[in-house]
């Protein structure tokens, strides 16, 4: 782990650092299945953290805390509000999608070595909410940059990362004595993995496929249909890509 | 660009491709002031649009677009927006901040390469939220989290990005012609820079400090103290890189 370091320009990064970079995109995976017994060393830990902590943040508010979970006797909690949300959100599915939906694994808070909870302080600024006036909900959009640069980090030690999106937001806050004016943004399962899936979970059981990206990229409006160039440069890219993904 | 590849077990980075996705995100910066003159070659382009489309999202919804902003006339129209809006925020700002407020460089729209607006379709699984029924912001977080993606490969291109959020959002949607059920997540400038900020710039003009990283952690619930042998490991590290953040 390199400290921050001083000033570059934009060659800093030869091919081999800049394909790390896009091969934790690209093999990060959502974690339900395949973790492992075991602890987490502090030392990666904490170097997770200070992924997580070096997100960009609107106004440098950096709004998050992270409450570390392991408890057994919690996770359980934790866990019976995941299955109790599970239910209620059932019935939002299409009909012939819900067996599916009962089939899949969605978590794995019990099996994980540790969960974590990133937090946002929606009032850490409130004297100079730089960036906020207009979109006061910038901070908790700073609070995911977070998580995803945890996650992407984890990903590059080798420490699955999975996010519970089930659960219901004012139960948790109770469970982990989270005050009012502080939001619960993701709650993680994070731990030592016996391996990452070749694809993502859900597009392997046949719950969705990857959009094809061309179709998303417009020009000058949302109406504007993309320009050409761009378009095939995405399309090669994607090709190249296709049989392995 | 590697291809998303197949399945791999913890131990497939190595040290140096470790230093390179931790070197992504300590040296990104939010930029405003050191774009340069010249085109992003799609090709680049289209890695950090494919990176992006590789973040993680609720129920694999992938609900995000990407509209490239290149035309000089719409890029004025968007920086007056700007101007406004941060006219109406200044009072927001605590008195004796104001002034500071003025001198920040808060965006580079018309003077980065091209401008990239990110946007959340919050329908795109109208028929099958999964994830989504306690926590409807879960596409907007999943969207955030390309932006992410978006702004650390670009770091490792070499390319500067910087989030613009001092805009009002309706008036920048009437402005790319955006419909009722999207929702504009992120507008970037993007382009060549000469040179990455050795810190963040609200750092270096004295708007704010990096909070001590061993404050924000806590244990088992909001009010935990935190783990102390965790606590020391974050200490370590923090102490490693403070003589040049």
């Amino acid at each position: 782990m390199t400290a921050p370091t001083t000033a570059a320009g934009g060659d800093d990064f030869d091919q081999s650092a800049r394909d790390a970079v896009y091969r934790a995109m690209f093999t990060r995976r959502d974690v339900r299945s395949h973790f492992v017994a075991g602890e987490l060393d502090d030392a990666v830990l904490a170097r997770l953290l200070t992924a997580a902590h070096h997100a960009p943040s609107v106004g440098y508010m950096q709004p998050w805390n992270f409450i570390v979970i392991r408890d057994g006797e919690r996770r359980r909690q934790v866990r019976d509000l995941f299955l109790a949300a599970r239910e209620q959100e059932l019935p939002a599915i299409e009909a012939e999608r819900q067996a599916l939906y009962r089939k899949l694994k969605l978590e794995g808070i019990c099996e994980s070595s540790l969960n974590l909870c990133v937090t946002c302080d929606r009032e850490r600024s409130r004297n100079s909410p730089l960036g906020r006036w207009h979109n006061p909900e910038m901070d908790l959009y700073s609070t995911v940059c977070a998580v995803q640069n945890f996650w992407l980090a984890a990903r590059a030690e080798g420490v699955g990362v999975g996010w519970v999106s089930i659960i219901e937001a004012d139960a948790l806050k109770r469970l982990l004595s989270i005050p009012d004016h502080v939001t619960p943004i993701a709650y993680l399962c994070v731990g030592r993995v016996s391996e990452f899936a070749p694809r993502p979970d859900l597009e392997a059981h046949g719950w969705g496929q990857r959009l094809p990206l061309p179709d998303l990229v417009m020009s000058e409006t949302f109406h504007g249909a993309g320009e050409a160039p761009l378009k095939s440069a995405i399309a090669r890219l994607c090709g190249a890509s296709r049989p392995t993904r």
